[in-house]
């Protein structure tokens, strides 16, 4: 077998998501995670710095199309994060369903693993603020888009890997953008203002 | 001394935060925690399940206000959330700024902690959410709400423990609801609807 070895990372992480599956998480090894991928633990250590992180690389590729999708668009700043959301939806998540629930089972199987997902979420959310910034928006308008844009983000993945679901993550996003625009936009829901009166500015 | 202590544990809060100030919260240990209230471990563990625990008593307290809040009253459900988390304010941080400026300065300075605090504000979401749903609002709804209202109150208490801030942080709070609300109302910022406009609905 040549020493060289064509896309280890992509091997490792397949047989890290097999081998989590099968056995668990906690009884799965990073031997057992090299040796199915025909690899030493030196290389695996190498490409992640422990176990958890071979279920969390996807996150690199979130942060960009995220970063790429709110840069690039002249919308506002709250429609530029549900928009680059839904951009992630598109082209990350669509088709991909099944995966998902099964990753979800394993995060939620672990407190070390939903430690590490909130972190990453974390650190996708300053970098979406970060750009926001780029773009010349204050600290407090890029934080409270890009915190609005990932709860909207949140409840809509949750319906979508619901048992019952069955709407596109990118529609389900839309939908739960608009509600939360419903919810924000009356002073008070239980006397919101007709479609005639003008629009209220608290 | 009497075998029975009035307010243990009051005392012990008291003598950790003290600790964690003057020493750090490593450097802490529980025996210390327990000597310096003239305690021992036996009753720190009764009381705390851990050193970090010692810190986040107050949680409970937060709880119950944003509970009774959202309960009693009429308002919508992200107006419920905001007026809830000014309630907090005024009852629980008004003219405590420089203590809770030093206990955010201890959580920041331990991952440990900073774990804890996610977890603390989890498990507040979660009883908020399921007050709502009490008062019939739908899942998404109820989640919508609470997770909007404490993004507020987040980017509120981020300005208000900032070293240059001067307002109250219930004002702070109202601030960044109105805040909240343009970004989120227009659905692009940057054409956004003058004032005779009907309100747009998405």
């Amino acid at each position: 077998m040549a020493r060289w070895q064509p896309d280890a990372r992509g091997r490792l992480e397949a047989a890290a998501f097999e081998l989590f599956r099968e056995r668990g998480f906690e009884q799965t090894t990073v031997a057992d995670i090299a040796a199915r991928a025909s690899l030493d633990k030196r290389t695996f250590y190498r490409l992640f710095g422990d176990k958890r992180e071979a279920l969390f690389s996807g996150s690199g590729r979130v942060e960009e199309v995220l970063v790429r999708a709110v840069t690039e668009t002249d919308a506002g700043p709250f429609e530029a994060v549900v928009a680059a959301f839904r951009r992630v939806a598109e082209e990350l998540f669509a088709d991909r369903l099944e995966l998902v629930r099964a990753r979800q089972a394993i995060i939620e199987s672990s407190p070390e693993l939903q430690e590490r997902e909130l972190r990453k979420s974390g650190s996708l959310a300053a970098a979406v603020t970060a750009a926001l910034r780029a773009r010349g928006l204050d600290e407090t308008t890029a934080t409270l888009a890009t915190e609005s844009g990932a709860t909207v983000f949140r409840v809509a993945f949750a319906r979508w890997i619901a048992p019952d679901s069955d709407a596109p993550l990118s529609d389900l996003i839309a939908e739960v953008a608009a509600e939360l625009r419903a919810i924000t936009s009356a002073p008070n829901a239980l006397t919101s203002a007709g479609p005639d009166e003008p629009s209220r500015r608290w």
